[in-house]
């Protein structure tokens, strides 16, 4: 890693670089339109950055409900590395489009956050789903929104997240449609993988945590769930976002939807066992 | 345990005698008539005994088929010892009460199998469900069929098992309602145990599996599925008895139901992680 960390041209034309510090890269230099299936086997992160004055309240609110939010990483206030996802990482650069909230309300929407940046800042970054749908994936599970080639159906449920300070609201789940014996398979490998949402919250009977119809997803597209299959729900990283959206704090800073932070860690690193 | 290992003596009058071999003490003296509850802690086991003809055959259909035929415990040939399930134990006298199989029929049912002992048989113990409900109930799971007090519902599906020699036929489970999250956890509990028939099968869709019914058992007492409930299966441990019986074998010997062996094995032991 030490070789390239100080790098500060684009990834592409330097075959010695990691796939992973490839990416940031390409996102620091303006090349980067998305991030799913880049650099596969790193794991990826959501990404939100609030004022010291709140990020305390959401440091809590992650602590509290961590299968939404599992921190993989969070930087020092106002810096904007965290190394231990990447030494030469640089929060403010290295995603391909960022989101600028203001009282709960999205702003703009830029490529990257150098003329938002303040001394005040402390960024999290947050596991995702793409770690353990590789894990799936590698076992043979298909995973019905990745064949169809659309967005992973997301609902917001009846569940609602502990609250810290103003950050409170209801649990954001993704939703996969498994044969009942890969669905107890797909719960055997995720619960391996806690940092990065863990096992389902839920299993088939979609009312009983407040979704009333699969067909309509309130992010994401639909997929259908066949009759041999049940539906199973996992918390979702756009939990976070929402309940940030909710508080309508003065200030905050995400990434914008399926365009995440690739990190150095691998993501079978992350298997508890 | 060496201490009382040759004790002969029914066990009721030794406070010095483990709780497992004053079990089986008390099999042995003729005074048990049942083992649900007795020993808690210590696993107990299905018993299956074939003459040395067949017996390879079916230790190759357990082989084949782990989930519902769990080997924890065999004998050499023609020797009714199984040190590694209790030094003293006699598989002929330590279980409350036998089936003897002709041909497929049951045609009697004694408390020992002194006078059916041969020097061709082979007896094998088989994990049994009490040891992972046991870990169940210990992480405050709720068991319906517990709770009522009456037998676990079986059902024999539309799985097929793995066919050896003369052994074949469908696997029989058994069926345990929870709510969704409770569902999940058992999964990953049961998952830890895989030498008592391990994760479940099947999950939600009885019909998937072939039972049209939940409220009617092919074996056991049938328990109500609430409406914020679902049905997860376990294999079981009667698919070999009913194996067993289908093959029509000449000769062969079982316990009878629920009356099973009591073993010094420890249940917290099996727990694979």
């Amino acid at each position: 890693m030490t070789g390239f960390a100080r790098t500060e041209t684009a990834g592409r034309d330097r075959p010695d670089l990691s796939p992973s510090v490839a990416a940031r890269h390409a996102c620091r230099n303006g090349m980067a339109t998305h991030t799913a299936g880049v650099a596969n086997g790193f794991v990826q992160g959501n990404l939100a950055i609030l004022p010291e004055k709140l990020a305390a309240a959401f440091h809590r609110f992650c602590q509290l409900n961590p299968k939404p939010c599992p921190i993989i990483g969070m930087s020092d206030v106002g810096d904007p590395r965290i190394p231990a996802l990447g030494l030469d990482l640089d929060i403010r650069t290295d995603l391909p489009r960022y989101r600028i909230w203001r009282d709960g309300e999205i702003v703009e929407e830029p490529t990257d956050i150098m003329a938002h940046w303040r001394d005040d800042l402390v960024a999290f970054v947050l596991g995702c789903s793409f770690s353990f749908e590789e894990a799936l994936l590698e076992e043979g599970l298909p995973i019905r929104h990745i064949e169809r080639d659309v967005r992973v159906p997301m609902f917001r449920t009846n569940i609602a997240c502990s609250p810290a300070g103003p950050f409170a609201g209801p649990m954001v789940v993704t939703m996969r449609p498994f044969k009942p014996a890969d669905a107890i398979r797909a719960i055997q490998i995720t619960s391996r993988f806690p940092s990065v949402h863990g096992a389902p919250v839920h299993i088939g009977l979609p009312q009983s945590i407040g979704i009333a119809d699969l067909a309509k997803p309130d992010y994401g597209d639909p997929v259908p769930v066949e009759a041999d299959e049940i539906p199973v729900f996992w918390a979702c990283g756009v939990t976070p976002q929402s309940v940030i959206a909710a508080a309508k704090v003065p200030f905050a800073i995400t990434h914008a939807p399926g365009l995440m932070l690739v990190t150095d860690l691998r993501n079978k690193a992350l298997a508890v066992l």
